[in-house]
């Protein structure tokens, strides 16, 4: 049942970075990617083209695009990047990007803070966007968030994260990345909400899982999802990012954890966990603090 | 197979407590230890008879067993503390205690180092304080620490550990604690390490798990761990404590954080989460640093 691979689709310098309060350099963030790029990871979402009023700490998402198309050719345009709506896509569509991800919510309050739309209005808006980018030959992921609990709201209704998922996965999605943006989510809980896409026609195949740490609970729900056949999880470099509507700090399950995890349970990944660590404390160099994993700071010893 | 109710052996004052570099006064250490029993903890190990010269942290041993026999008569004396040998033990006997915990090492360098004795001759050490104690009336407690891993000799061989755990265990002990002192285990290993002992003839009822968060493993270890049928947890409230032979700074596993994960399983266990929150809040205070507690620091806020 636990898969002998794993995919880490590293979300590091998007969601990582997007709520960094001080400025990163775009040099810094090119040679953020490049190093975990060339530390085995298969998947490194590179950047969101969102708009810079919303993400400030993003608005350079074409001129790093740019540089790593420069640097890395193909490969560079190969590197998924959020695109909010159409203009997103078009700025994608413009720079010859071959992946792209959307970003629903599985509540209503959620759909209304960051979409400035209602549940239902989200796929009146995400529809011209995945229906374009597959006709021009893109790859479309699409992001759930809130799936299991919101800060408004509450717990989650499981038959509506399921009813969300699928009707943005059936816009034409190649994947379904269920996030626990709070992180107040627990391993029976994974359990149920994977068995109910399963049961609403989903394969384990088309769903990865994006956990934060907020409340320690990421790893557990990680062995909670490996055990129910997920063989796709969102990890961030170094523990990098957080929820901004989470009143702790703490934010994206360690890619290094993770790697640990898998290490110990046999599962291939394909990852240097020495190149990520060793990136990870570059990065937090940049940053001015440590860096959040358990992993990165057992190995780096004390700060 | 995951049981329905837990019990939380809480070794914060004692395990959390022996390494802090501070002075932890002993009308705090009794305030600590009475709001936690007040919190709903149904065992709460008090302190260590161990030699001052050694963990001088806990040099009020004493003091603290006979203020808390004082403020809550034989609920206080039913606190378990730790003695290391047979002195220990008679300082136990004198104030009347009724459980104590002797804590031996599955490896030969921790059995050089932490005991001054090799790993069969602290078996000739414990023999005569668990006899001793059993013929008195009192409950043993066998802690195994190293079981996963330890810092000089790497992987322990899951064979060594059963046979010295059970080895520990037939002395007279009525539970056995695995420990993963310096937090390296992985989900699949706690699953090995547990079967291996069922397999050797020991009960999971028997059997407590240690784990420390290093690694950030302690509960992707748990919630393997439960689904293997264990029902007790050894958990530090706050994440206090440190292993002292592994670089990080980072502890026991925290209680708060294991409250939530069987809250999340609707797993019973007794505790007011809130209240536990409240006291490692109070503790920080007095220890002039935040909770490494996920749970603490999300439900509190960033410090």
């Amino acid at each position: 049942m636990i898969p002998s691979r794993v995919t880490i689709y590293e979300v590091g310098p998007r969601d990582g970075l997007q709520n960094e309060k001080g400025v990163i350099s775009t040099e810094v963030k090119v040679e953020f990617i490049q190093r975990l790029v060339a530390a085995g990871l298969p998947i490194v979402e590179a950047t969101s083209f969102v708009h810079p009023k919303w993400v400030p700490q993003l608005a350079d998402a074409a001129e790093v695009m740019t540089s790593l198309a420069d640097r890395m050719g193909d490969a560079g345009r190969d590197l998924p990047v959020l695109v909010p709506n159409e203009r997103g896509l078009d700025r994608a569509l413009e720079l010859g990007l071959k992946h792209v991800a959307v970003f629903g919510s599985a509540t209503e309050t959620f759909a209304q803070k960051n979409l400035n739309r209602s549940l239902d209005e989200q796929f009146a808006m995400f529809e011209p966007t995945v229906k374009r980018a597959r006709a021009a030959g893109l790859d479309v992921r699409a992001y759930v968030s809130m799936c299991f609990g919101d800060p408004w709201e509450g717990a989650v209704p499981i038959d509506q994260v399921v009813g969300v998922g699928k009707r943005l996965f059936d816009l034409g999605a190649s994947q379904l990345s269920l996030g626990d943006t709070i992180g107040v989510g627990t391993a029976g809980h994974v359990k149920q909400l994977i068995g109910a896409f399963t049961e609403a026609g989903m394969r384990t195949d088309d769903l990865a899982m994006h956990f934060h740490d907020t409340y320690g609970q990421a790893l557990a729900n990680t062995f909670s999802a490996l055990q129910e056949g997920i063989s796709t999880f969102d990890a961030s470099a170094g523990g990098l990012g957080g929820c901004p509507y989470a009143k702790s700090a703490t934010g994206n399950l360690a890619t290094e954890d993770l790697v640990w995890l898998l290490d110990g349970l046999g599962i291939e990944h394909g990852v240097d966990l020495g190149a990520v660590v060793a990136t990870s404390q570059w990065m937090a160099g940049h940053l001015g603090r440590p860096s959040p994993s358990a992993v990165v700071r057992a190995l780096a010893g004390p700060a």
